[in-house]
């Protein structure tokens, strides 16, 4: 991942200092992958800082970094962060990220305005480079991969809990690494609660919700998949299936670039309104995903992101009828020049091995 | 878990309405374990706060409160907190969670004044009851059953990525979940760098320093071995350790209720400050463990928390030469009426299968 690019770009498009304390913004514009540390950028330069425990570690990152100075704090943050500003009169900070404590604290140790500043590095972070791209495409073929093992990872014996382990060691043999969230595996009655922890319930043979993912490079990958095993379906679980996955494809076919995003969910949830299951759709329809599994752009009602290439989007829409079934059909899609291209290509048949 | 006592104990304490957004308290007082809720407990009852994700889950653990209402969310939070708030003159809002933005946006939606207030919930958080005790020791307990198999978990070809794998699965054969933070498994001299990331290289023959926890029902056990396998230590590794040990075992000692707990970072600092080592400690002497792995009251330096009986922290004095070796010895200790209790057995020979 080339970081001294993107840390140059913004260092070069400010006007004023930012400081980033949003580690995920951290990561992205220096590689830094720990839980302490924060970065002043300035159209002249950057500082990095961190505590002692991370010190040698940053040391080697900064190195590769354009105009980087290294604080390794030890004692009181604010008065190193005041002396960086170097008396600027104004100061952007990460309004959506920093404690109100914070903002109360470092007020009374600078003169510089703190003033309140919202999605500048997000705003970079949506469109993804090649080397991005190609991490988010080998976390959804490791999603891929895990499905198709699904009849021999997801014995009827087997708990939810066991399939979701099941799962992250499919993607794992595949090359990924275990995302900080576990897979949502959810049998029968189960699947009508959108995000319901994996139990220790057997899951059967019959309906089975899974909605799960992994990381390659710190980039991740997001999908789900409905099936019915062994057997025939119920007539009603098939009439919301075929809806879902209809509202699923419509979703994906509208997605190009200039398209707004809350058009993307309107289309999804005209579907299931005409098949009379609008009410029971009760989340949006997706999300960017990279450095974080939920990021911009929102592909939600009434959003008005605009689609650009190089974003990455899950669309997935889900119908839930309270305590008796459940379907959510997602996939990831990229936004290409010229339309779209879908990441992930696991089966959408409802019966599975 | 008994959350409608806590919760009932909280609402009886306050004289004036908390809202309480902190995901973490949220699950202490409730249960709720989703990641999308903020609860309003007030003198005369509460109100919890999620959207549709959680709406079947949320309306179960609601019932089993005292005194408390559910308000699904869907569209504008601030306007529904605002009614909930129902004019008082004002809100005490947990500054340290809660962003900046967070704050300037519900400003504007309530004439209530919001307060900043830090650390009420994590107060009562810090002395565990006998249900969180028993969590806390099943943790640490598997915990213990995991290293006692590092003979056969780390063989030498594995990698540290491997061995941390391995770990994990060893936790959960002995019942527990696996934590939100992967194990750090460091050999030779990636033991220098406290926080070290596992890798792909093997882990070899001679140090290996881990550092890795679980979780049951919640609660996080925390620990950290360092053992030198196959073969004679080099000397000054074993100079390193035995300071490190000794450290590690005068700050156990000093654990009783009424102790302040920079006092014990002191205690554990003196020691290796007597042998010449004190430079090359550069992190705290340790740190509440609970539902957080990081948590009330802090063991560092200077730190004015006073231990109390049902307070359970780690002493975890470390040592690191640049480059060249690294020991750290985590224990979890819980502060007893009359002193305290080691709730980590593990070996702490320097040798190791």
């Amino acid at each position: 991942m080339d970081h001294a690019s993107r840390l140059r770009r913004l260092s070069e498009d400010l006007t004023e200092p930012l400081l980033v304390t949003n580690l995920t913004n951290v990561r992205y514009l220096t590689g830094f992958t720990g839980s302490s540390a924060s970065l002043l950028v300035t159209p002249s330069g950057s500082v990095f800082f961190t505590d002692g425990r991370y010190g040698e570690i940053a040391a080697g990152l900064v190195e590769a970094l354009p105009a980087t100075d290294l604080v390794v704090i030890s004692g009181g943050l604010n008065e190193r962060l005041d002396a960086a500003f170097a008396g600027a009169p104004r100061v952007l900070v990460e309004a959506a990220d920093v404690t109100w404590s914070f903002v109360r604290a470092l007020k009374t140790a600078t003169a510089s305005k703190l003033v309140a500043s919202v999605g500048v590095v997000e705003a970079y972070r949506r469109v993804k480079d090649a080397d991005e791209v190609a991490a988010l495409q080998a976390a959804a073929a490791a999603g891929d991969s895990a499905f198709a093992q699904i009849g021999q990872l997801a014995p009827a014996g087997a708990t939810e809990w066991d399939v979701a382990e099941a799962l992250v060691g499919a993607m794992e043999r595949a090359g990924a690494k275990r995302a900080g969230w576990p897979p949502i595996v959810a049998a029968g009655g189960n699947a009508s609660r959108p995000h319901h922890e994996s139990g220790d319930g057997a899951v059967g043979s019959g309906l089975l919700l899974l909605d799960y993912g992994c990381t390659v490079d710190g980039y991740h990958s997001d999908m789900s998949r409905t099936v019915w095993r062994h057997g025939t379906p119920d007539p009603e679980l098939e009439r919301v299936y075929a809806a879902v996955r209809e509202s699923n494809q419509a979703g994906i076919a509208a997605i190009a670039p200039g398209v707004v995003a809350g058009d993307v969910d309107a289309v999804c949830r005209q579907v299931l309104e005409e098949r009379g299951y609008a009410e029971y759709f009760v989340h949006s329809t997706g999300h960017g995903v990279g450095l974080e599994i939920h990021e911009e752009p929102w592909v939600r009602r009434n959003s008005e992101d605009v689609l650009e290439a190089g974003h990455v989007v899950t669309v997935e829409p889900g119908v839930y009828l309270p305590g008796r079934l459940g379907v959510r059909i997602e996939d990831m899609v990229l936004v290409t020049t010229d339309g779209h291209q879908v990441l992930t290509h696991a089966s959408k048949e409802l019966s599975a091995p």
